[in-house]
């Protein structure tokens, strides 16, 4: 009988700026037997997220780093192939956090069974259905405090979350939802396909005046994937009481020197504007919450959704890179 | 009969940068006789504030900017010495908004009475007791919503509103408070008489570098009055979960450049932080319930202060500028 591996892609080094594949060393090792209590999954889609590179870095954060020699973790979703715990019989489809692996063994308490959708890709439970899709609500939710009738602005809204938070800010009840995105195609599908009213391609121009044009009557509501330049421009076009809800910075995630801050921060006292940063860890909370709102909305085909989709574990670095230069439209993916 | 008169401020051009004395005209008019439903009232102090600095640009913010050629506006309490309303008999002592003036007449809708306390300055109206108190208190209760057992920063902490918030702070169940200030003197006040635990000196050093030392265990709330390297310093130092109450930022009010805003707003996100900016006009609902709490804190000699006097309204101007520049300890007044 041959003995099982797994193929696994390790931290080799910690990146300085954009990560490169030196960075990173894939191998492969033989499994041992298993245990009681344990199982053995084959993944079928694995999870590429930009708060990863956060955790290449050995700073202090909510999350502890990535140590270097050790397998990158994150979420993944595959099935049982082997088990040793009856209540995960061979064939059922579970999630995880045990990340950037084509095989991953452990005690089932890793697990978490995800029944199967019928006519619908395991991979959605990676986004619209699952992590991503409850950040975008949780970001309008409980940090923005979105009301019906506002006027919100997504930056980096092409991507997995900025997908998601556009449709969801619409069904909210937001009166008019406005995009960034880094290419012209990107623009075309927020407004064609993502019920985005109006969305502006970034590299065209300066962001604080493409987003004034958009937003003639102000922003109330800013949720913002990209920091910088996006942030200075949400403060500039903020209606008194505005909320923004910070979840994540990807223009600084690679600068080796840290960036200035917004140059207008005192309109933050002016126009009694609220700044809120957030990671999911401390609001999973509201998952239930979501997940029956989401399942409602999808089952009534109201959510759209796009997956960018690399094949093989050995690509999964690929596939990072990739998403974190914006080359994925939704969700990127890497499938075993 | 001599005709009533009263000597005024008005703004005659705005500043750019620091404020001098020729942005403003001194101008002496005759009064008219009183309408049925006027009061005439002979102040007794004025209030200098932070906050006009900004009314002096012509800038979008919550309250419109002062008009060139018209008189500034601001807090002040006086006597009712003429009266053509029976509700508001001479002798009266009532609060305004009507500014820097030695006598004021109005509709008698513009003053609110306020009751005499025994042995206690009118002043205090204008302070502690009064606006400046109610700033300090919404700002570390509604807010930074200060929990028993935190460790706060207030910046600019031996002025008006960083006395009182360092002293209400504690009185709320503060476990730490660490004010910075201008001055040696004003370091060791804060220390010995406001009830802060550590005070720094922020012109002997990096601001960060110093509440780094005096805060070893982080900071769970920032009230700040300065921005800039505070606000940096600040984020340097929040554990997870902080929020800061944003009330001033006397660093930036007499720049021409924007500044640039803090480099590590990205600990928002990782920290889960929380920076919200707030002006008095929307919190005046909690007035009564601070009222309550400072009257009796008040009562129970639990609440020191300090004024600097300057006396004259001929010297307002002087006084405004010397503020500006942290020349009072405490709260800055102009008595008539």
């Amino acid at each position: 009988m041959t003995k099982a591996t797994s193929t696994q892609i390790l931290l080799a080094s910690r990146p300085s700026g954009w990560p490169t594949q030196e960075n990173f060393t894939v191998q492969t090792v033989e499994l041992p037997e298993l245990e009681t209590g344990e199982i053995r999954v084959r993944n079928e889609f694995i999870s590429v997220d930009p708060y990863m590179r956060g955790r290449m870095n050995d700073t202090r954060s909510y999350i502890p780093p990535f140590q270097i020699g050790e397998q990158i973790l994150g979420g993944a979703i595959g099935r049982v192939i082997e088990t040793a715990d009856a209540a995960f019989p061979a064939g059922t489809l579970v999630q995880h956090q045990l990340g950037w692996s084509d095989t991953v063994q452990a005690g089932s308490s890793n697990f978490k069974p995800a029944p199967d959708l019928p006519g619908v890709s395991s991979s959605l439970r990676l986004h619209i259905l699952g992590m991503t899709g409850l950040t975008a609500y949780v970001g309008l939710s409980a940090i923005a405090n979105l009301a019906e009738g506002e006027t919100v602005f997504v930056s980096g809204a092409a991507g997995a979350v900025g997908t998601a938070a556009g449709q969801i800010a619409k069904l909210m009840g937001a009166k008019r939802v406005i995009g960034s995105a880094g290419s012209a195609e990107k623009v075309e599908l927020l407004t064609s396909k993502y019920g985005y009213d109006a969305a502006f391609n970034y590299k065209d121009g300066d962001v604080r005046e493409q987003l004034a044009a958009a937003a003639p009557e102000g922003i109330d509501v800013f949720f913002d994937n990209v920091g910088g330049d996006h942030l200075e421009a949400a403060l500039a076009a903020f209606n008194d009481g505005g909320r923004a809800a910070l979840c994540g910075a990807i223009a600084s995630y690679n600068t080796t020197e840290p960036a200035p801050g917004p140059q207008n921060m005192s309109n933050l006292i002016t126009r009694g504007l609220k700044l809120q940063g957030f990671t999911l860890s401390s609001y999973l909370e509201l998952a239930p919450e979501f997940g029956e709102r989401m399942g409602q909305w999808f089952s009534e085909g109201k959510i759209a959704y796009d997956e960018t989709i690399v094949d093989g574990i050995e690509n999964t670095v690929d596939a990072f890179l990739g998403m974190m230069r914006g080359a994925n439209t939704g969700k990127m993916l890497v499938r075993i």
